[in-house]
């Protein structure tokens, strides 16, 4: 609510921390403190980290514990406290006075509760106001920075995954939503440039998050969940300002009545009107999810692949069933806004040339189960000649004996020198899920079901058709 | 096209053969019969297998080789004949001759091809016309019964996963989109009874398996892949027989002007008017999937859980963010029907009662990351209770501390003694996976992501509201 202390400094000290302070670390290991040092542990931290517990006589987790922050020798980057509501302002401001970088408050029962919460906020807002100090949250899991490896997730590190280093900043109001999303994605291994959890963001807000990624270059697309804005103006200002270089998903929960009552009971929300949202979001270019598998591909696909100009969509299938389904899902116009290309007759004649007698040479291609990577190779290459072609769509089935791990090379050269291509990977055996994981590290923008490559496509002419009319291009 | 020869007959030799034969295996390791043999090998078929190849005169992986049909000792219950379109006639006439039961002919190039395939296939019909041997296809990999472990597939075993023993009866006209399907649910061990690709069913079409499955004690829901009806008038028929007792899932392919000439080019599929098919699903109740994931996650639900009546839906969650944005697509009046529930303030008092101080127990119910196995249990029992809830979706998250695999024992009871109830299980590690195929294993219809969890709610709603309705209930 209030602006932040010292709008504009480097997050480098929370991003890439040297050194990391957990206050309220118990033996127990089921208690939150146990659980954030056990993480970063598990994540291969490498900088300093000073686990903080005033009854602590001894060592945790193998770790020298220190009985205050005053005890600890040398500077802190970051501390992270786990502690009750009611110790969190004494212990924000201790790091002020240790002149600690930035404080992620996790501890919840805050503003999220009403108005006495919102009281203590106040005051922990208070305890850093003419301080270096920055906070995060309170009421956060924190952030988690592939590069530095450091996590302050109170998720049980055995049972969640956390994916490795990528091109996509994601910002997230709700902590465990993040951290499910972040979770979900590891399974091919979509990578992430950091993840932030603002929670009640006292002083670090999602405006703030968004200028910084917009400036790194390690991050090619931005991903934000909301469930309202801290400042709606604000936003969409920088927003509008970034779109043209760096694309925007939003996933805005609380869309609906119930929705939105939901929201204010979780983070203490206040409802935006739904159709203003939508109506900024058009204007302005952000993408739209619904939900967080939307979110992320969306995310992958605008960091992965150049916008679409033009709606004619060519697709390149070795099993005929998916080509008609996606050729539905494709040209069904009010909800994707693409189309199926019409071939040449040269095209089609050259198709003719390089595939099976049995297959199709129209559009959708079928290879058939006949397919082989060189012909995958050669129709690309006669897709990428026709003028009436957009985009590919490409599915890339290795269940049959004829393609192999080769094929994704010839994908690796499409998505860079070939026009903008999407590609369906579908199948659970361990063989087709390492092609998703090494499609994934070549970034092709790869998805393992129908409807799922179509959208991410959508998302694609939809900037291309935002960019050209707001004269990006 | 025809009519079977010999409808109404049991499919047993096809489904549970004692013996196979497979009529042109080469010893190249890519050749379609090849890999069809190490495919029936791979997945632990244990009766007589004989493969046939008139130029063989040494054993072919392992097994003794025959040079014709007629030197096979003993009664054959099922042919699979993987040869060029040309020598197929004379190989079914043989089969005939053989007295085979069942003859799957995988071969292509009929009539998807044009008049002197379709040519070909009325000489096929016509050779077995007179004998009570049955054809299925061609253009067909005909099937997966993991019962008795026969497998026709014709993909790579080592690359292609095929599901277990389960509740859904599943036929497709396209065999590729079949067992890319079969592939994917083989994720988390979602089961099927059988899989029939009818292909370009000259004699057994859908008609006759939805017959078949409708009898089937093993199977509790038919789902259903088309690109064009047999005989659309006798599918509805049937459809409206079986319905009350089962319930019957349809992809169809070529629902749009560009799909279905997609369509006419794989299968050769004749367009159906959409808004005649439209009209005649909902009107008949048959529940409608667009694509592969729908259509599985659809006949799951169905075969899992009781329909719901009434539109009141109960959330239960760990993560209030996912609560908040399945509460946006539960409300979402006009994509779902459904509705969020209002608790009564008893429920709510009662809810209050056993969950931690800062969680919600107002609709979404938000345990926090404190919520416990336990909580779980007393706040599902509360719901039971409330006779304005109609049905329930709960969130089973695993990455946080205070639940464990005692929770899918509490799903379990819930999905068996509760209201009709349906479970969002989201993350990729081996633990959360694991739970994912544990809760398979015990029927719990469970899913990775926020809206295949609803949309698998909505479904059991329309089906509830349809058979009250039509006054099956």
């Amino acid at each position: 609510m209030q602006e932040p202390s010292s709008e504009g400094k480097s997050l480098e000290r929370l991003l890439h921390p040297d050194s990391i302070a957990i206050i309220g670390v118990a033996r127990a290991q089921d208690k939150i403190g146990n659980v954030i040092l056990r993480n970063l542990e598990a994540r291969g931290y490498t900088g300093k980290v000073y686990p903080i517990n005033p009854r602590a006589t001894t060592d945790i987790l193998g770790k020298k514990t220190y009985s205050s922050l005053e005890e600890v020798p040398g500077p802190i980057d970051l501390a992270v406290v786990a502690l009750p509501a009611g110790a969190v302002v004494d212990s924000v401001r201790q790091c002020a006075a240790k002149k600690v970088g930035f404080v992620i408050v996790i501890s919840g029962g805050f503003s999220e509760t009403g108005e006495a919460g919102k009281a203590m906020e106040k005051e922990i807002f208070d305890s850093v106001k003419n301080s270096n100090t920055r906070v995060i949250g309170p009421n956060t899991v924190g952030v988690y920075v592939p590069d530095s490896k450091v996590s302050t997730a109170l998720t049980l590190p055995e049972r969640s995954s956390l994916p490795p280093s990528g091109k996509i900043g994601f910002i997230s109001q709700s902590g465990a939503l993040g951290l499910l999303t972040l979770d979900s994605i590891s399974e091919y291994g979509l990578g992430i440039s950091a993840f932030v959890n603002i929670g009640n963001r006292i002083d670090l807000s999602e405006e703030e998050l968004i200028e910084n990624f917009a400036s790194d270059q390690n991050t090619r697309s931005i991903v934000v969940y909301l469930e309202s804005f801290h400042n709606g103006k604000k936003f969409f200002e920088i927003a509008r300002k970034v779109i043209g270089r760096k694309p925007i998903v939003l996933l805005k929960g609380g869309r609906t009545d119930r929705g939105a009552k939901a929201a204010s009971l979780h983070t203490g929300a206040l409802s935006t009107n739904e159709v203003v949202v939508e109506g900024a979001l058009q204007q302005i270019g952000i993408t739209r999810a619904y939900d967080e598998t939307e979110l992320m591909d969306y995310g992958k696909v605008l960091a992965y692949q150049r916008p679409v100009h033009g709606r004619n969509v060519a697709i390149l299938t070795t099993a005929g069933g998916i080509g008609v389904i996606t050729s539905d899902y494709v040209s069904d116009e009010e909800a994707t806004g693409l189309a199926m290309a019409r071939f040449s007759d040269s095209t089609k004649s050259k198709i003719r040339d390089v595939i099976t007698s049995i297959g199709s040479c129209e559009n959708p291609v079928d290879l058939t189960s006949e397919g082989s990577t060189e012909d995958y190779g050669k129709v690309l290459k006669i897709l990428n000649g026709d003028d009436g072609v957009d985009a590919i769509l490409v599915y890339a089935l290795f269940q049959t004996a004829r393609v192999d791990q080769s094929l994704i090379e010839v994908l690796r050269e499409q998505t860079i020198l070939g026009k903008p291509t999407v590609v369906g990977i579908i199948g659970s055996s361990s063989y087709v899920k390492n092609m998703l994981v090494l499609a994934e590290r070549y970034n092709i923008p790869a998805y393992p079901s129908i409807p799922r490559v179509v959208k991410a496509l959508k998302v694609l002419f939809s900037r291309g058709a935002y960019l050209q009319k707001r004269g990006y291009l």
